[in-house]
């Protein structure tokens, strides 16, 4: 599409200056309308180098108040930055609610510069573009407002450009390397910009090519694109969005009341098998660590089913090093403003590390469903949502070990009433844990729904029967092991 | 994300029937609320040869009343058809506001079979992507619920079931060499099958693969999909939907007050002149016919510009088998009940033809939008939906010819008052005449945007001065000859 598009006509001086004046007044109060209406949006400034993308976004922001916008500047990823999945640092620079977010090179930039410089092959660069399709998706569905500009200039006053930069002492540094092998390489850039921009146009989050040659101009084009596409998303709110179909890969899993829980293990037995199991787990974190293999591991499972103490044992075997535990409450008010999954994007491991989630993510499809903390439509399509999610990981090479820990309803009642009677117990057990008891059969119709449907050949969930707690500990880390075996293989 | 699929587990006997007894009566429900929300409901049945489609959509329908769907079996083109833009028989196919219609095999099909063949070049390929995309885009954000299904089956159970019907005498002459062919190369329509649903799949109109190895199961899938997409399409009434940038280039036009209205032929240089001019588009029109090459003329214009006269001229210099004028009114009940280009795409000429519109889908930017016949979002939108049309008709190789015939106000009021004065024209104005009239100052507006975003390279408007109507007549004359003589070079 940007080589068949022809830039309007730029309008006279005066026009300018007041349809500028006039988008800058508006978008004055628009910001006041996002954050009433809670509408977070993001705004992503790709294109040329030196076709002043950074002047442009200086010049917007003018009109909003400090508060409700953030810059964020993508330059080289820093080495924390590499050891995450791509969309990790673009996940991260989300906004809340009600805020702007300005991207000075989104991911558009990243792929095309790698596929210009041929570090991509054809099957990398299109399993880059279902990622950033699905990313966007997952952003637009769940509220946000994505607007993505790319910054045309010829290659002609490209080449001016740079070349005023470089001339004066005080410019010259702006002017790196690859700015100018793009402008060497013009009509190949051309190429990966157009087939990107035609592949990821949708109508979402479509692309507005910008005409950059001269700056004034290029500022309104982005203003009022700006200004009428926050006039439209604030029409919109409370839109529901298709269910997709999962078309990941599912492994059939059994419905939670016809899981036994009669397996036990003696104290001997226990103990013996324990300390040798842990001292292998130990021996593969350091191959792991080695070989860069991030481990992502999931504790799902019912009120005092036994999941910290199973946690423990993982943990025990570990380097401190190497790994994290994330115990998972109700989301901040910084979290909740934004994407249900950020919060777990920004706790990702780095490559070689171990990140254990003492609840996680499904609590989209249990409590928040259960307690109406989100939309119908909003838990029905996190089902998709996650399994993309884990793919995302999962296509970066990480290992993922999800445990539901399951015990039955008399169980519970035992545990409950136990620490309820024994003092350096009871800090263990609040009103909130016999409340949710009385929704067992709805938890356990929620719990069902998400086996079936997120367990999947990537990601595959595993039934701990934990009645018999060290039958359950024992169980957690020949999985693990297991798991590990297989990647390291 | 064919080849990534995995089936879910097909549900035991007695949960399949109880689910699809339950999903018929949904639908049932559901058919009552899609008429009383006007909602119009596209369903794309796609897939492989034998996979059970035409069974799927005769189970469906059980449970809709006969008046409210429509199927369409998309055979062999007729030969009317192949001088049609390939989009055309699609567009003629799609459901009035509150109807189904059942495709058995749409657009996918065709697109697939032709890439399968090798009969489409690359470059080929991805514009037909790029048309069916705008095509289903311009669907959905005007109100229609598009779901498309593709029926999967394995290469061992599609020989299979071919086998039992060649078998059989009633059943043989269901089975095509094209099925044949299709069993033969599997793996590559496979490949072909995968990268069209990856390179369609958006959010607006998502795919379903639906695994069609049991027909009963095939037909739960898609009963219970088709349930839930109408049930969020009814949640999303009145949705507003982004502007897409005008990617098309743009020629710039004048403003109308800018026009000189001051050209004036003599009485008999008229007559030499448009003697000569009609015989040579005469010539012309056999050339073209030959050549196969279809024409649309547009004209626009002012109440009491000379419309009529001009295309009078036009047409007595045809040959009347070869063109058609289409004079375009209010639409009808069912024309209104449909997508606004509905009934222009149906009256595309064949080509060889010359089609004359006597007023047109610009309709949608001038009366529509100031009579509020439409909302604001939905004729902002229309500038580039006509663009895109027309990009469809002159990549199908039309010749496409625009004219706004513009008057001055008191030349208008003239004339007005010379037909309510001479009573064989008093036919020819209306109380409506003298309302537009009071709204020319509006309708300028409208005119002169109209004018600047969608005079594209492809499809230009021209301006014909027509205070001297006979003027008017030879420019047009030229204006015509000229554009047909470029095709024909």
């Amino acid at each position: 599409m940007l080589k068949e598009w022809i830039a309007e006509e730029k309008p006279q001086a005066k026009e300018l200056k007041e349809r500028l004046d006039a988008a800058h007044e508006k978008l004055a109060v628009l910001q006041m309308k996002i954050k009433e209406h809670k509408l977070p949006v993001v705004v992503l400034i790709e294109g040329w180098g030196a076709a002043g993308k950074g002047s442009a976004i200086g010049s917007i922001i003018r009109s909003i108040d400090p508060r409700f916008f953030k810059v964020a500047s993508m330059a080289e990823k820093a080495e924390e930055e590499q050891r995450r999945p791509f969309l990790y640092r673009y996940f991260a620079q989300i906004p809340e609610a009600g805020k702007f977010v300005f991207l000075d090179n989104g991911w558009a930039d990243e792929i095309c510069e790698l596929k210009a410089q041929g570090e991509l092959s054809r099957e990398e660069y299109h399993s880059r573009i279902d990622s950033i399709k699905r990313f966007e998706r997952q952003l637009t569905d769940n509220g946000y407002l994505v607007l993505k500009f790319f910054f045309q200039i010829s290659r002609k006053e490209q080449k001016k450009r740079l070349g005023e930069l470089e001339e004066k002492k005080d410019t010259a540094w702006r002017v790196s390397d690859r700015d100018r092998w793009q402008n060497k390489h013009y009509d190949k850039y051309l190429e990966v910009f157009d087939r990107y921009l035609r592949d990821t146009n949708v109508a979402g989050a479509p692309w507005y090519i910008v005409d950059a040659e001269e700056k004034k101009w290029a500022q309104l084009q982005v203003l009022e694109t700006l200004c009428s596409g926050i006039d439209i998303a604030l029409q919109n709110e409370s839109l529901a969005v298709p269910l997709l179909q999962n078309v990941f890969p599912l492994v059939k899993m059994p419905r939670l009341d016809e899981v036994s829980l009669d397996k036990k293990i003696g104290e001997d037995t226990y103990k013996e098998e324990l300390k040798q199991l842990q001292s292998k787990l130990s021996a593969l974190h350091y191959r792991l660590y080695r070989k860069k293999i991030p481990v992502i591991i999931v504790y799902e499972g019912w009120d005092a089913a036994g999941k910290g103490g199973n946690i423990k044992r993982i943990a025990e075997a570990l380097d401190p090093r190497g790994y994290e535990v994330h115990p998972i409450a109700s989301p901040e008010p910084h979290e909740k403003a934004r994407h249900y999954l950020w919060r777990f994007w920004t706790r990702l491991p780095k490559t070689g590390h171990i990140a254990i989630f003492d609840r996680s993510w499904y609590g989209r499809v249990m409590v928040e469903r259960l307690e109406g903390f989100c939309s119908t439509n909003d838990w029905q399509r996190a089902y998709n949502e996650i399994n993309e999610f884990e793919k995302e990981l999962s296509q970066w090479g990480a290992v993922i070990i999800k445990f539901w820990v399951q015990i039955d309803k008399d169980t519970q009642l035992e545990r409950f009433t136990d620490r309820q009677n024994t003092p350096e117990k009871q800090w263990k057990i609040t009103e909130e844990d016999w409340r949710n008891r009385e929704k067992w059969d709805d938890y356990e119709v929620a719990v069902n729904e998400m086996l079936q449907k997120t367990s999947t050949t990537y990601a595959p969930w595993h039934i701990l029967e934990s009645v018999d707690k060290r039958y359950a500990r024992i169980e957690a880390l020949k999985i693990v092991i297991r798991a590990l075996e297989e990647a390291l293989d």
